[in-house]
């Protein structure tokens, strides 16, 4: 219990570079920008390999505590909540310890490096009762949670397109990054990008039944892939692509996707993430996309924020997801549908298998998904 | 040889609708808007079915006669040019006995119905030894000019990704028309909309090898496609999406394409078709994507318009296109590059036909054309 | 009477350069692009002084004789329209004398080279009880039209601000054009741009009454100003800012205006004149402008046109334009309100005239407007 | 100091609300954002009149003590920095108080409600020598800063247009806030938002010699102005507009500017604040604007954020002026050029004042600056 009243939950971290200092600064802003918080994250300790890396992040963020060793985060009786956002081989094993060690866990995507893993991690943390996310923070940025408001109150009729690609070009590096570590990340665009596609199509448009499509590899000796290029066909009969790459120059981090119904269309790009394009099929004369800055006082998660037209930035989705997982913890409730469970996790990890299968057989693959007994 | 000494060519013309006019705007135009031009396109004879309707259109767009006999335009001695603009399934028989009677001939897109009938075009007009252009106008917009010579002088290095997508929205109709008739238009979006992006791909990027991908037919009854989802891989390596739908609402004519390369990437879409996105890998901290008019004295057709920011229609591009033609009639020069030839609509029939058997085969196809002896 | 039964007017033209082309190609195409039209023009006769260019000009654009004195159009009998595109210094006498001569007149704006000359321009023309027109042809822009159509409809509520500006960019140049000299022209990017930004002031929010600012050259040894820096208040209480200069680099033909009302607003680039942004305060959550692209088949002028979404070019505005004209003669049906008439060409002299006065005495102006007795 | 041996220093805040939360995220961001931090901000006290609005905000923001009475923050010794966030009438004492007890001020803008006052609260602070900041935060967008870092450069060239406007659209209501209130506020769109436009041009463009035009109020009964129109002459002969309101429907927080010099222009709008349009004369074919996101590593205040095109918010601007205010105590160094200080806070009330004056006497007016002896 903080001092205001307010009950604490103790937070313990891996991984201390892009995604640490991003959610260590939303962990910050929760306590003040949402008010009240719904539980004060209390920043216990955070864990890392390199010792004055992750020393220095604790006194940058504010940790009390730093360890090199993750298990130490799994068995601190200050924890609540373990937030893993270390590389994606290492995302089950902590991520699986700590919610068997009754911590409610949050795991940066992609859940696992391909479906046989990110199962095992749903299966086992389900089986502990505590609560998990998969970090799809795209979720929580308000302009697609108005989308997927606007879309299942009907506002866009049947949905019949899909169309998503995220294009980034950062690519063309020589630089080693575990990103391109087969090894360490699984694979390349696939799990770091187009999940993020996948994950968005689902959580707008419905399940994935089919895909088709291939990976491909641009520079030579790289071990993972740098493009997706793919068809889907979804369980309602929407059809559309996704697709993703390192190397569209001139996108930084041009996350686009359209989709098209009866009544009317979205679309929207990430790098002006304040912005959602609506066009309505309503009769008017004065017909086109309208370009609606999402800040008003009546959108989703506007409540937090400034008055309208003062946007806010790509961190603040950070703000909402944790938010979220945080609410869902004090009042123990669900963190779906809004929030990305280890099952939506683990199903985008089943579409991804299912695009490297299509690219090995040639054929398009239908994409099955386990249940949990 | 008229009366300003500029030698003359009599055009015959196979329909009267939206092409019709299109096309007959056009002929009359580059009289006087190129300068001096080519040719002086007479306008001979106007074919078409209905009587009132071509006799109509014969007064309105300055043709000397009309008929309901598209053969009076084969056997008619003062035409040496014959356009046609009929739907589908006429394209073949009017085409090739026009050739065969020594007119040169433009036939609208698609050339044929799928690739055995646009072969038989080709092969057939071909041994002729008359000039022949598959009317793909959108090769004469001059911002897809501007990137084509971009795309040959280097400034795009070596080129990775294409996505074109061709949208409209309306497919949502129960009106009766020609084409949602299979056996007068072969194929719907596919046909009508993707072709138009598998010609510019070709245009700009390069031979298409290989392709994954399916129709999609949402409307109930509906007889041919209004929908394509499809993956591409080019000879060159490059890979991307051909998407084409009647049914994105708020999408009027958004023929969209983006490329990237090693060097910059080039961004169009239709509705703005006088602006083409340049973005070059160049060092400037000012980095973007370039908003260009394309309507500088020295963009590619822009000698014969307006000053600076005076934006064309897209009823110009046919001027361009079938000025284009009268140049290679009047010089005895090559149709192509610039002008697709018989032989580039039989090639997009060809990479049609092989979406329609990956829609079929549930595999990715590879393309193979075949050649003329 | 063409052989078509429609009836023909003879048309004498003043100018064979940029306008000139522009003129031409419009009524050549009202031949067709309207159907039918309300008079057949027939092109009789064009003037200019350089022999050489006009006689080309004659040939190009179907002249059947050309001349290098004016004053032959006026005496010529066949002739029934004289459309004057001169240099403004050769506005008054050949427009006044083909009006007295009982001719129809078009003159190009600004109608005068100040408001004493407008005046008498209007003055003696309104005498004859010819039709006139002053060419401000982006009242004919449809994205224009629409804007009107909606603001009297009240869509917009009551107007609270204009904000025009005509920016063009091709004003550092050496060049010695009649532009430029004070004698032929008057003053520069004042009646050059600024009288567009008034006079679609006038034709969409009301009667100007006070204005204050002034003129700036920025090219030491130029006799005319480069830009012009107005505020404005209008009759109705709206208020606002007018501006217009020929040094705003990378603005090629940027016409840009914004009006607002209580219930909504308006936004217009002629760089993108196909399009209208369109606010409307209709209490949708979606909120935010609309990028119509005014292309409909309910929009104005579209009956003459395409499809949805295959926009137009500016050069098609004067076949808007001067199809007004020949209907009005055709009928003998009002220029006004939606054509600029001499009263319209003398009424934004007037305001030109106050801003130029408010240069010189430092003060806003209040504009007074002469009437006819 | 504070445990990890960086400087702090005590903050003592007057107002809680809009910008009260502004002020606070920022300096909690500071904390960890930026880093090292030049100093830590703690969170001394906060006051206001509202005791139960006060102690909320204390806790919830992280202030150790509230109080209402502001001199109480004055008389604090454990305050370094005095931030007044304070209604416009209740800039001047509690600032001057402040710095007179050896506190560094930030004074919210307008400094005072005219020139006048403005004047007497830079010349009393200045007299302390302590370090005063008055918050006109746009100057710390990436955007803006970037922009002014390409015009001292010379990419511009020399200046010869600045039009700048700011528009909101929520003055339309009959709330009674202290904003419409002539005693608390001074004036209304001048100081509010006109203000932001001046600073922005001084900062950018440079010194303002001579200014007219005019006031406005729509809203019947209200005491203060709702728009602003005026011309601009700087001193290094560039010309302008100048334009303020709250009654531009659709437009949210539409702080839009464009410069333009003689080898290249700028423009932006602030509900894009990442995005800076740059068109640079350099004789590219492929000629046009630029849409730069401001997200490089190499672009102003960048280093305190996340990879490119991973966009930031209104609300970080704040982060950027604090730190740089806190820097210039940390190196008592200069709050000049890149932050406000009182007497460009001064110079903006005297071109306040000025345009007041023209408006009421219907002429141009000279601005005069008051030195300090």
């Amino acid at each position: 219990m903080s001092s205001d009243g307010i009950r604490e939950i103790g937070v313990g971290m891996l991984g201390y570079a892009f995604m640490g200092k991003a959610h260590s600064n939303a962990f910050r802003k929760i306590d003040y920008m949402t008010w009240p918080p719904p539980l004060k994250p209390r920043l216990v300790a955070i864990a890392g390999r390199n010792e004055e890396a992750v020393s220095e992040a604790a006194s940058r963020y504010g940790f009390e505590r730093w360890t090199t060793q993750w298990q130490e985060l799994v068995d601190d009786p200050e924890i609540g909540l373990v937030d893993n956002l270390g590389p994606n081989n290492l995302h089950a094993a902590p991520t699986i310890a700590a919610a068997e060690a009754g911590k409610h866990v949050v795991c940066e995507k992609p859940l696992g490096r391909d479906a046989d893993e990110s199962f095992e991690i749903w299966r086992r943390v389900a089986a502990t009762g505590v609560k998990h996310m998969c970090a799809f923070n795209y979720r929580f940025v308000p302009a697609v949670r108005l989308a997927r408001e606007m879309i299942e109150a009907g506002e866009l009729g049947e949905l019949r397109h899909f169309r998503g690609r995220y294009l980034q070009d950062w690519g063309d590096t020589t630089a080693e990054i575990w990103r391109f570590d087969h090894e360490a990340a699984g694979s390349g665009a696939l799990g770091d990008l187009a999940t993020h596609v996948i994950d968005l199509a689902r959580y707008l448009v419905g399940e994935i039944d089919v895909v088709g499509g291939f990976l491909k590899t641009f520079i030579p000796g790289r071990e993972v892939d740098d493009a997706v290029e793919a068809t889907a066909e979804f369980a309602n009969g929407a059809v559309g692509t996704i697709e993703a790459t390192r190397l569209a120059l001139g996108r930084r981090n041009a996350f686009q996707w359209e989709i098209n119904g009866t009544k009317g269309s979205l679309y929207f790009d990430m790098e002006r993430l304040n912005e959602l394009q609506v066009f309505r099929a309503d009769g008017d004369r004065a017909r086109g996309f309208k370009t609606v800055l999402v800040s008003e006082a009546d959108h989703p998660f506007w409540e937090h924020w400034w008055p309208p037209g003062h946007i806010i930035g790509w961190g603040d989705t950070f703000v909402h997801e944790l938010h979220h997982f945080l609410a869902a913890i004090a009042g123990d409730t669900d963190v779906a549908p809004h929030g990305a469970t280890f099952e939506d996790g683990y199903r985008t990890a089943e579409i991804c298998d299912a695009i490297v299968r299509s690219s090995e057989s040639g054929r398009r693959e239908a994409v099955e998904y386990r249940m949990l007994r």
